[in-house]
Parts: structure tokens; sequence; C-alpha cells
């Protein structure tokens, strides 16, 4: 057999591609009409579609009738309108977030669920599955689901931790985080090395829907969901930064998930800004975390004598010129400036998008950033990058978990049609957004 | 015709590569030995054939013996022997650096001649002629050269300026660099907005040797080069900085050269560290590169007494225990682990690469480089990220253009054999390697 990612391995992904994409042009067609259209020889593309037809993404007319009734005696082959189902969880510090896509890639719906910081993982999934099923009342069948993609806080390594095949009963496959690192505190000092085992969230979810799981980083999945259905729709190098509790983002470079050599790219909020600063939860000092996440600006506004319990009724004092509100928003908006024109210096994206809660206080905190961020990019990239605030609020990851089954399972090869994603915007069912981004 | 990069483009790529790696493996084949081993229908075999002798990639035996002389009627076709051969060129601010690779993609030779800064393009050229002639005398014909990859200073946008296809005779096509920028004169503002022509190094050396000619900024081709050959070979997320007369770098990411939107990445040396620093002549100010470029640092020493008029001289001085030589490099070294670090947390590097003359002084430099980056960077990244000195001298930027050939041409079918590329170090046929990097 040929080893994964390699060149056999890859060519065989792309005969089935190419299979699936005539099969999603075309409609039903019959094995020789597949053949001449396709180059393939009859052995390997008779290879080709026995997987394919296992596999469930491909039905044969004897099961299905051919909606064009075109009379012919020949079997014909088409794509299975059960399949490409799709699920993205958001397994936010503090709420839940899910979104699901139906055989077209359209969103189906969203929904959104707050809980407690110290939830457990066996409620956390029963949460989750109730949510799936207020979304798939109507539109998905769960019996056709494809895949779950998920986003967890803290440092994931290896995206893809399960393998595909048969879909229920193994044990989940390859780790994807380490388990040193509580996915709930966030980066720490990690003294136990390498992976050693799944997530608690794959282990549950693969039990529950019997589905192959994805996981990654949820602010990471954020950068994803706002590069194809947001604020950077279609953009192919976007960096995101997520002003929240914690300060993190991510990179979409040339229209794929950066992750870094050990799954640690994307800690802006642990770039140093103040030598002298105050002491990080990671373990650092100064670092713009201390400056820019919801605490740290709140306690720096009432440090200068203002009352503000929440962001909420933060930005409402800058609107209403609240003098130290504003100053507060200014310095922190300086200081992620300043390390977003030191990015772009280094990473050249063409959109920074800006989420999180304190996004929402509005051009209080965007004007200087993005004032900044003009004065210390390189001049020649100055009009170049466009600064933009996120528009997919809390539900960013989940769409995030969605987009990384399209883009990255072995799955790929049953969603063809990637980049029709951007055109539809969600919908939402449970109407709870747009609220606030990744409690 | 299938779009260039569309499913159907990309699926014929892939059976082009099969066919040559599996020629590349065992050796003369017939037309049903191949088919039989790669899958594809006979006629889709034989289009593929076609083209590739009439590339010239592949050659029929009755063109050449076969090796092993089977002595079987059936004709047989092989890798054709002379193709294949590829030519990297550095045309750097004060000097002239080639490289050149054989059919094995072994590098079998390079050389370096210094020059002044404004020796017009007709000269350069003529002497980047005269040089890949040295070079060629008895282990290159020139006549099988398939590409040639050029690295220039300053910005440059997207790589490939020259189709493939008929090698001689039409003009260059795509625009590849910005003509609004003298490439002599590294980033700075531009009004003209879009680019409009090639380069005229792409010009002259197509003129020259009728072979499509691939460009990009050199210090991004250094960071290929040793991400494949150097300090970093077969490292996939490289970070390589550059301290030289200029101040800049390249990311190599998932094991391709990261360009940016808008060829714009890796200007690490115009990030601010301070912002009531220096002016930049890039129009900044405190730029990365006001405090750690040859001139700064020469500068510094200079104002705190000392007396050395290049880095030879205060690398000496630092050897010697001189301590304004020490605290120089110190208060330098500095400054860039800070950014390392900065960079490191956003990008998530493995290896870390410095190169440039200013490399050269040692662990004077590295050591507070190591010490600043390992204080700032987070944590959990603290013991992963390697730190490491560039091995490649000044061809770096040359052998990163024979990279480009191989990776990134049209012509990457003509050379299935990529990974094997680590195994080769560079031998040198001037004698003028190891030096500085890129003057």
């Amino acid at each position: 057999m040929s080893q994964p990612g390699g060149p056999l391995s890859q060519l065989r992904r792309g005969h089935e591609e190419l299979v699936l994409g005539l099969l999603r042009k075309h409609g039903p067609l019959s094995r020789g009409e597949l053949g001449r259209r396709c180059g393939l020889s009859r052995t390997t593309l008779y290879d080709i579609l026995a997987e394919l037809v296992a596999g469930g993404a491909v039905v044969t007319a004897s099961e299905r009738e051919t909606p064009r009734g075109r009379g012919r005696p020949a079997e014909t082959l088409t794509l299975n309108p059960d399949a490409g189902q799709a699920i993205g969880i958001d397994f936010a510090r503090r709420g839940l977030h899910v979104a699901a896509i139906n055989l077209a890639h359209e969103i189906v719906g969203s929904a959104s669920e707050p809980h407690d910081a110290d939830l457990p993982w066996e409620q956390r999934v029963e949460l989750a599955g109730r949510l799936v099923g207020s979304l798939t009342g109507g539109t998905l069948s769960l019996g056709a689901l494809s895949a779950i993609g998920v986003g967890v806080v803290g440092p994931v390594g290896d995206p893809v931790g399960d393998p595909v095949g048969d879909p229920v009963g193994d044990p989940v496959g390859d780790p994807a985080v380490d388990p040193a690192v509580d996915p709930d505190r966030g980066p720490e000092e990690d003294g136990a090395g390498e992976p050693a085992g799944p997530h608690p969230a794959q282990v549950l979810l693969r039990e529950r829907f019997g589905v192959p799981v994805l996981l990654d980083n949820n602010t990471r999945l954020a950068a994803l969901g706002e590069a194809i259905w947001g604020a950077a729709a279609g953009v192919q190098d976007v960096l995101y930064l997520r002003l929240s509790h914690g300060v993190g983002g991510g990179l979409v470079v040339g229209g794929s998930l950066h992750r870094g050599a050990y799954g640690l790219s994307g800690e802006f909020g642990h770039i140093t800004v103040d030598q002298d600063g105050a002491r990080c939860d990671c373990g650092g000092t100064g670092c713009l975390e201390t400056i820019a996440s919801i605490r740290a600006v709140l306690d720096a506004y009432r440090a200068a004598g203002g009352r503000a319990g929440d962001v909420p009724e933060l930005a409402k004092a800058a609107r209403a010129g609240d003098a130290a509100a504003l100053a507060v928003l200014d310095g922190a908006g300086a200081g992620i400036g300043g390390v977003l024109a030191a990015l772009c210096n280094a990473i050249g994206p063409s959109v920074i998008v800006v989420g999180g809660e304190l996004a929402e206080t509005g051009s209080s905190l965007m004007d200087p950033i993005e004032r900044e961020l003009r004065a210390h990019v390189m001049p020649i990239s100055r009009h170049r990058v466009s600064l933009r605030r996120a528009t997919l609020g809390e539900v960013a990851g989940a769409l995030g978990g969605i987009a990384l089954v399209l883009h990255e399972s072995p799955l790929l090869s049953r969603y063809p049609a990637g980049p029709e994603l951007a055109e539809d915007p969600p919908t939402t069912q449970s109407g709870r957004r747009p609220a606030k981004e990744n409690p």
C-alpha cells in the first residue's frame, strides 16, 4: 500500500475528487461515461468507485432512482444526497456553540448555550448533543452525519484525531492534544512532553455520534471561520486577533489554517509589549494579554476611577465620551496596533480581523488600533493591509470546525466544492446570535 | 482545457509526477509496464508520455540506449539524463552568487563575485553568464538547462514571472516585480500601485539562456535554501533572519516559502523595537534594522569608543573580551531576541536560523539573542524552538533560487525527487565560500 500523504495516496485522492466532481457536475453517470470523462483505467476507476460506494459517498441507481429518469439499462452512479453533512462544535470556556451544514454546504443553523467554566466534559457533550438535535430537527438527518469538527480552548497539535473507515467501534486513533495541558487553562509550562492521547471531547463525541471527530484550538478555528464565511470571506492571507478573557488569534496562510511546528501558532496574546509590565498567566511578563484582555481593560478603567462591570458598560461609557474609558481603550488599542504592525511586517496578511467581546467597543478601540498599525507597519504595506471587525460573532469557532472538516479531513474528497462555501452567510436557528464571541 | 490550478490540471500534474517517479525508480520501462504500474488508461498514459517526450523530460530507447541493455524488442522510455538541470543566481546588492545542480539534484558547484552596487543590469547578467560558464565547464550542459531561479534585492510579488512552453522567443509574460520599486533600494513608499512588467534580470537572462526565469526576493530565497540544504535542512517550519547591511528574513511554512498577500512577508528588520529610536531608511522609526544592521552595530561600537572598520574586526574585538564590543553585541542581540520571541509566539517555527555577516560574530551575539528569545517566548515553546546559525554562507540565496525552480515552477514535474535534495551538501568550485552571506 502507498503511504498516507505519499504521491500514490495523493494521486488516489485526486482520482476520488475527480470522480466526485464529475458526479456533482453532471449528475448520475454510468461507469462507462465516468471512465470516458476521467481518463482512468477501468481497473482504477472500479476500485475508486467501490471505495466511494462502500464509504457511502456515492450510491448506485439500484439503491436510489436516478432523478432524471433517463431510462438507461446500465446502472448509474450518483452522489448520496444523505451524505456530506457536517457539524461544528466550539467548546469555549464558558459556553457551547454549534453549527451545521447540509450536503450543499449551506449552513442550516447555529445555536449557543452558556455554561459554567467547570462543567465536566460528559455534560458538555450531552449539552452539545441537545443543541445539535435542536438544529437537526427538520433539516439534518443525523444518520447522514459525515464528521464533526471541534474547537477547544488551549494548545492543540495535529488536528486530525480520528482515522476514517469503520465509523463506529474502534477507539479513537491518533492523539491530538497534549493531556498534560488542561484545555481549560490555556498555555502553560508543560513538563510532560509529547501528546499521549485523544481529547475527552473527541472520545465522547465519537461514542455519541459514531463519526470521525477532528479537533483544533477554537480561536484558530474562529480565524478559519472568518476567512471563509466572515469578515475576510474568500481572503487567502488573514490574521485574526481575538480580544476576550484571553487574547489569542490565528493565521490563515494561502487559504489554509497555519498551525506552526507544534500547534503553537497564533499566540499573539503572549507577545511581550512591556518588559516592565504585569505578570501574565502564561508565566511571562508584560504580554499583550496583560493590557488587552477584558479583565486588563476593565481593571485599567476602574483604576482610572471609572465604573464598569463588563464590556458593554465600558463600551457605553466610551460612546458617551467618558474620558477615562476613551483613554483606557486608546492605550490598549495602541499596544494592539503595535503588535499587529510587527506581525504584518513579518507575515504579510492582506486582511486583519479583530474579534472577541472587546471589539464590541467599536471605534473607541479600533481607531487607535488602526492608527498604531499604520504608524508602525512598513510604509509599503500601509495602504494595502485592511483592518476589519469580525462578523461571525460567537459562532465563528463552530463554523471554523465545519471548515476544518471541509478543508482538512480525509473526508475532504466527499466535499469537492469548497470554494462555494463563502456564498452562503449563516442563518440562525436559535436566535442567540449575533452576540459575544467565544466567551 | 482545464484551468491552471484546477482539479483537472492538478490531476494531470499528479499523473506526470507518477510517471516520472516510476521511471526514476525503476529505470527504463516499456509503455505496457508503465501502464500496469501507474493505473492510468492507455489513452491518458500515452497523452502524458507524448507531452513528457515533447518537453524533453523523457526520451525513448531509440534516441538513447537503455543502460541495462535488456534487449527487449518493445520501445522503452527513460528519463532524459540531459534534462533537469537548473541554475540559481543571487543578484545581491554588491555581488553575484551562482549555483547549479544536475539531473540527480546534486549541487555541482557554486561561485561568487563581488561588484559595485551600481553595476548596470546588463553587466550583472554578463557576469552571471561568465560565472555560470565557469561552473558548467565540465559538468553541466547549458543546452540541457531547464530553468533559472533568481534572487533580487527588494520586494517581489508573484515569483513565477515566465510561462513555460516555447522556451525561446516570446517576450516574458507575467509581471513579477513592481518597477516603481528600485530593486536596489529595498522597501520604500510606492505610489505607483500595481506591478507593470518583468524585472530586468528576468528579461536579460531569458534572452541569454532561452529558458524560464523565476524570481523572488533573495533573502526569502536564502530562507528556502537554509530550509532545504542548510542549517534547517528538512525542517518544515523555519524562520530565517539575515543580519547584514539590511535586516530581513523569510518564513518557510509547511515546507514552502511563505510570501504573504503582496509578497511583503519576512520584513523582520522593519518591526519597531524602540518607538523613540533612530529614523530608518524605510521611513519608520526605531526599526530592528536601526539597531541590528552592520552599520548600526559598528556605529554603536564606535560611539562606545571602539575601533572597528568591519564585522570581522568587531568579531575579533569581542573574542578578545573587549567590553564595549561585547556590550554592543549584547544590546543588539537583546533586541533581536525579543523580536524573534514575538514572531515565535505568532508563527510557531521549530527552527530559527540566523545568518548574514553579523552572525559571524558568533556567541557574543547568538548568546544574548538566545537569552532574550527564551525569556520572552511562551513558556510552552521555550524548550521546543531551536536557534541555529546559518550554514550556507553567501550562496544561500542562489541555492534558494534552485529550490524555487524545484518547488514552484511549472517544471516541478520534471523534478519528482525533491526530498532527496537535503542529502547532498553543496560543493564549491570557485573556492570562494564559505564567506559572507549575500553582501
